[in-house]
């Protein structure tokens, strides 16, 4: 397989990449990302969102907590400290629920989703990061449902956490 | 809003942006894509799928149908024919049950996802993209919901139609 540098940035790199179907030699071009998590966290069936503004698609959002990974670290830390930086709320462990890919087409972005276990608000409050303004609250777990439905929350990990909550609800 | 192309490709478009976040100036990569349609396509129970090899994550994965839009195509003409090219399937009309961006952090690809109604095999198939090699294939519900549990199913917009399906039965 070959493999040729595009673009290296911050968040990403972009690759060219020869694949071989059917006996024929064709290019795509192909994103690595390092992945990311998100945390379900739900107090007495409410769950813990953030609005920010997202720049790629000029939209205000509303999604769950949730942050990009580092090379080489491990997702349950990155979790944790996500989910303080962006909320103020802590927990002493979390359990993976999900992971997946958000769009294997052309990316190999993976996206771990974790349940926080017993949340509490955090004795030390992280910092956001400087270059976010985000904004937590709580809503009702059937609320962000028909949120999902009626597409006011419309992206995809806090949908497939909202969905995985109802589904595990109603067994 | 300032906006720099740096890499042009078939699938997608990378470009820079300036953005301001509390009164800071910040810079932000950015792919821009046309988006998707998938396709929730059921008989009896059973859930029409493809297996394929993804080339960015270097795996074998099952997924709905589905297949990228043109720019201003409309996507429930897209559905219709992806479902056949990728399946041999077709349907009178598809009911939308939902959008969404599959990673609004970077990038703006939003995928819709259809049901089809009444799907039955197409008089005529239509061939498969060349640089394509799918195999479809039924599953039970129930089983491709457990794939999800167990992660053999991995790609997000084919979780969210069998999270929703199963939401949608228990209802």
């Amino acid at each position: 397989m070959t493999e040729k540098v595009i673009y290296e940035g911050p968040i990403f790199t972009l690759v060219k990449e020869d694949v071989t179907i059917k006996n024929k030699v064709y290019q795509r071009d192909i994103i690595h990302h390092p992945g990311g998590v998100g945390i379900l966290c739900m107090i007495d069936h409410k769950i813990l969102l953030v609005k920010q503004v997202r720049q790629a698609i000029d939209l205000e959002t509303i999604e769950i907590p949730a942050g990009k990974l580092e090379y080489g670290e491990d997702p349950l830390e990155c979790g944790m400290r996500e989910l303080n930086e962006e909320t103020g709320y802590a927990c002493s462990s979390m359990r993976l629920i999900q992971s997946f890919y958000t769009t294997p087409g052309f990316c190999d972005e993976k996206l771990w989703i974790y349940e926080a276990i017993d949340p509490i608000e955090a004795k030390e409050h992280l910092p956001q990061d400087e270059d976010e303004d985000l904004h937590s609250f709580w809503l009702p777990l059937e609320e962000a449902y028909s949120k999902v439905l009626n597409q006011e929350i419309t992206d995809a990990k806090t949908i497939i956490a909202i969905l995985y909550a109802v589904a595990a609800r109603r067994e």
